[in-house]
């Protein structure tokens, strides 16, 4: 623990204290302390200025053999070796050894020590005195000094860098196109990221049998949470890459949506595995339960719709306030709402036992789909740009925390047979999802997942943040040591290397991407010409008709039209039109004086065009005075 | 210390363990304390969420008798009596009276206790396991159980609620008017506030003597401290009314120029107040020395000027990045750079052992006096925006806080004799300030400041943020509890009240309001012809010439245009002009052909012409759909 949040608690002491000759000292120490806390922050702000400086000179000289996450792991790397090696701390952290003042029974450890000091005239000491300790966790023997540099604690992943990241993607989600191919995100994302988990524990324990020295050390329970852990993709490189060519959106859709929902179904799945680890199993027994397997199933199933119903709710909240209220006159007070609205559905989650960040991914989502429709332009733009840039900043932090955290954590163990097993389990794992599963969807599907857009989304399969916090969430056996390690590694050479090939990779694939000015120009203008010219290589990519659209997004998109946007939006037609006539007294109070008048361009404009994204894009490309839309993937540029 | 800062502490420990039955009941007890913290900060995002909406409400019904900041306070105090009377939670914090394994002579306590405990075969208990205990402070008698409740560390507000504060009012400031009035504000900021504090401490010393029970428990340099923190005013609640109502821009420079630099101004002086102490007076000692009171005053001029120095090159190194790069192509990571270098001054400053805040302060007003001239349309927007907002949200958290603290913070202190001492001086000390010095400023000024504006300034001496976060830092002695209390009335009262009338004492002392819609069609268009009315209501006011400048605005603005702005920016003339012969070579290296090739309107749109604020004005004015600019003070309403 020790970046800024424990600089507050430092500080604390630091005043807490006036007059005696201790104090100072005390004071002194508390500096020294926060002054080592603000250098450990500035170390990560500098390492993000130069990932910023140098991802600016690659996008300016078209270099695009490393993306900047990529870019923030190795010079993580390399800082991280810098303090590894080349400084040594003096052991300033003062330990003391203490026992009860009074015999004490309970199976717990308390929460806070008393330590009492009493009377001691001689040495000028700190006379008759209680100082309070608060618990901090169990000491193991590798605990060293190196623990104090450049390390925080892994729950800060979890309730600050990972939600706005997770928020970002489901509101910058397009939806249009994750809608239409929601069977087929769903089955990846849910029964791909399962059934994945599953096998490479399997397979993971397996190998842990051949290895004899690993044999003892990993249960079952330990192989299938590395297996939830390793498995959910992250889509950063990848998706930054297919942004820049264009590439086809409904294989964008797919590499997109699944790995949103990959992410939170792997911390619910993981949530569960350990909740079953820790309520059914006597430590040193290996035994499976079925009960207690399906127990923990449904702790699984519960608490990830219960997380989506939470965040869902919280969305359609926000969008009733801004649509029933003129809040939007302000657009300060609109986007401050906006916030605050999306940030209490982390807490309500999180402060009833659930999974905070699914709660704001699908809170995101609906932000998008409904509120985002009632908000000023200038607090769309706010907003917008907000989780942007929030996300942009967070996730290169993760990537840079990677890389110097791999020589400065200190609980890595090195286990070169666990990691050459971690390794080939992570592709075989991929491939059990990918393979199997399109075989399954293009049974039923209409437009095919091709074979070429299968070896697409494998190879799309790059690890990320979410297993690397998952990871070190838990590095309290050898065993969870060993995996965070390998964690460590596999997401470092993947974004590195599968990201850096992301280019490569569809031009093997032949997957068709790029937009050709011309057509962009000949169709309609601004913002809408870009979708409807997207809509258009929807067809190129998979035969498919453009609005084809599956069974299960159908019914969707019927129910959200007729009553989930007119309820929650300004948009046509409205509950009068759609509800029953016996309702009309409620519709009538549900639709506003602008639903009724305005004309049809009202539905235009809506979200459900994806503007969200594309008008960022639009005006990214506007602002950059570069030629952006060239034939051919080798000089294609990003904007 | 009760929100996430902890949150993330606590739930470390629940992951840390595996397996044996104690670490499931810890598990459980980790997962109820992160789920109090959740709810803890879930209380104010609600409090916010009802000011946001509160607020909105009396803007649409246009109502001004209460301000924003006032209405999170009113709420606070309201959440705050229903806690601390409404509530009361069973005791779950467990605390272990401790003594050392070994003799222990250090002067101080240790950093950390190692808790051991040895096996306990009978009761299941936790085997020979150790636990790290880490500092939290000293405990008094005070320390409750009602401590748990909605209270979090006081270094939260120096850490994290005021640097974006503080930035925002540098990055947001009238620059052209500031620098205009720039010899007034920093006699009333620096000199004021220092004669300020000194005469509230002399007499709130003299009243201690004069009340029996509180003549032995406060210190003259108790008392000195609580002059410095009652000094700084607070703009917030002021400056938003004369935005509404488009007050006089000298009056508005003078008030918000002054409040900027005094909150600066007062927590370097408490440091130095606080640090004489800690340095010179052993305990119980009252004796004044003079040596060390001048160190101290050199400590407050160099730890002041050290963080401006530092504040200051770290906004021109950025200006400089952002001129010599072609980063502004790519907004994204020219905001993020933005971000992160303002932010590493912070680092940086307190690394040094200076003042964060100060320095975030300097930095803010370069970076808006000359990156800002650098930057993409794209990132002045959503740099603009970023602040805005967090600065918004900051701001009305430390309000509510400031209600709620009221009620539930431990260490309060109602002395009734201190309450009533402390708000006579507050008033006394802001007379003292203002009147003088304004006398002694006439002699030298010539566009003079009236006594309208003088009655003006008396009165928007609110106290707000600052003062509290300064008193609520220090608790430890009775003394300074009733510190706390007094402060957190004062505050409190004045926001309501005084903030509340603020255009009552607008109509009271003729200040010149209102610009008329029609100069603002006549002039100019867009954005400069608001400033260009500005200019024409100057002489209005003080009955000065519009571009009348005083001495030492005239040599920095001479100096600034033809060497620094050349340097930093794209503006004319360049160095090639300015700089003398010899120094050519360099000239050229430091011009950059944009800047060669651009015409004069590069110079018209520099930000000197305070484009930062009044685009904002102007963009939210145009969003909004009401009318804006009407006659008379009754039917002005805020866009």
């Amino acid at each position: 623990m020790r970046v800024a949040v424990l600089v507050l608690l430092l500080s604390l002491v630091a005043r807490n204290c006036d007059g005696a000759a201790t104090d100072i000292e005390l004071d002194a120490k508390a500096q020294y302390l926060h002054r080592l806390d603000s250098l450990n922050l500035l170390l990560y702000t500098f390492l993000l200025i130069a990932t910023v400086l140098t991802v600016w000179t690659f996008k300016h000289r078209r270099l695009r053999f490393l993306h900047e996450t990529g870019l923030a792991v190795i010079y993580g790397l390399i800082v991280g070796a810098i303090i590894r090696y080349g400084f040594t701390t003096s052991n300033t952290i003062q330990h003391l050894p203490v026992v009860p003042a009074a015999p004490y029974n309970q199976s717990i450890p308390p929460d806070i020590l008393w330590f009492q000091v009493f009377e001691n005239k001689t040495g000028g000491g700190f006379g008759n005195k209680t100082y309070a300790y608060s618990f901090r966790g169990e000491i193991y023997k590798q605990d060293s000094e190196i623990d104090k540099k450049a390390t925080f604690d892994p729950e800060i992943f979890f309730n600050i860098i990972l939600p706005p990241i997770i928020f970002h993607a489901g509101y910058s989600l397009k939806r249009k196109y994750f809608f239409r191919n929601l069977g087929a995100i769903l089955m990846y994302a849910l029964v791909g990221t399962t059934v994945s988990s599953f096998i490479i524990g399997a397979l993971m324990y397996a190998f842990m049998q051949l290895i004899p020295h690993l044999s003892t050390s990993f249960t079952f329970l330990d192989t299938l949470y590395f297996g939830a852990l390793i498995s959910p993709t992250d889509p950063l490189t990848i998706i930054s890459i297919f942004n820049d060519l264009h590439v086809d959106v409904n294989l964008y859709a797919l590499v997109f949506g699944e790995s949103v929902l990959n992410d939170a179904v792997a911390i619910v799945l993981s949530g569960a595995i350990q909740n079953y680890g820790e309520r059914y199993l006597t430590p040193g027994s290996n035994k499976f339960e079925l009960v207690a397997f399906f127990q923990a199933m449904g702790d699984f199933v519960g608490i990830f719709s219960l997380s989506l119903f939470i965040g869902a709710t919280m969305g359609c909240i926000t969008a009733l306030l801004t649509k029933f209220t003129r809040v939007r006159d302000f657009p300060l007070l609109e986007s401050a709402l906006f916030v605050l609205m999306s940030y209490s559905t982390f807490l309500i989650a999180e402060a009833s036992d659930l999974t905070g960040v699914v709660a704001v991914l699908f809170c995101g989502i609906c932000q998008a789909h409904y509120t985002y429709n009632n908000l000023s332009s200038d607090s769309r733009q706010r907003t917008k740009q907000l989780f942007e840039l929030l996300n942009f900043l967070a996730e290169n932090f993760i990537f840079s925390y990677i890389g110097v955290s791999m020589f400065t954590f200190p609980k890595h163990h090195f286990d070169i047979g666990f990691i050459i097993s971690g390794f080939f389990c992570a592709l075989l794992g991929r491939a059990a999802n990918v393979y199997p599963l399109s075989f399954l969807l293009n049974l039923g599907r209409k437009p095919k997942i091709s074979l070429n857009f299968q070896h697409m989304l494998f190879c799309a399969g790059l690890r990320g943040a979410m297993s690397f916090a998952l990871a070190i969430r838990n590095t309290v056996s050898e065993a969870r040591q060993a995996m965070l390690t390998t964690t460590s590694l596999i997401v470092i050479l993947t974004v590195i290397f599968q990201g850096g090939m992301a280019s490569q990779f569809l031009s093997w694939f032949n997957i068709p991407v790029g937009v050709d000015e011309e057509v962009e120009v000949l169709s309609h203008n601004g913002v809408r010409s870009y979708n409807s010219m997207q809509d258009g290589s929807v067809g190129v990519g998979t035969g498919g008709k453009p609005n084809e659209k599956a069974l299960l997004a159908r019914i969707w998109g019927n129910f959200d039209t007729r009553y989930m946007k007119p309820l929650l939006t300004h948009s046509r037609p409205t509950l009068l039109e759609t509800l029953p006539v016996c309702c009309t007294p409620i519709a009538r109070l549900l639709t506003t004086t602008q639903q009724m008048t305005q004309d049809d361009m009202g539905h235009k404009i809506d979200s459900d065009s994806d503007l969200c994204l594309d008008e960022q894009e639009f005006e990214r490309r506007r602002a950059s005075s570069q030629p952006t839309h060239v034939r051919g993937i080798s000089d294609r540029s990003h904007v």
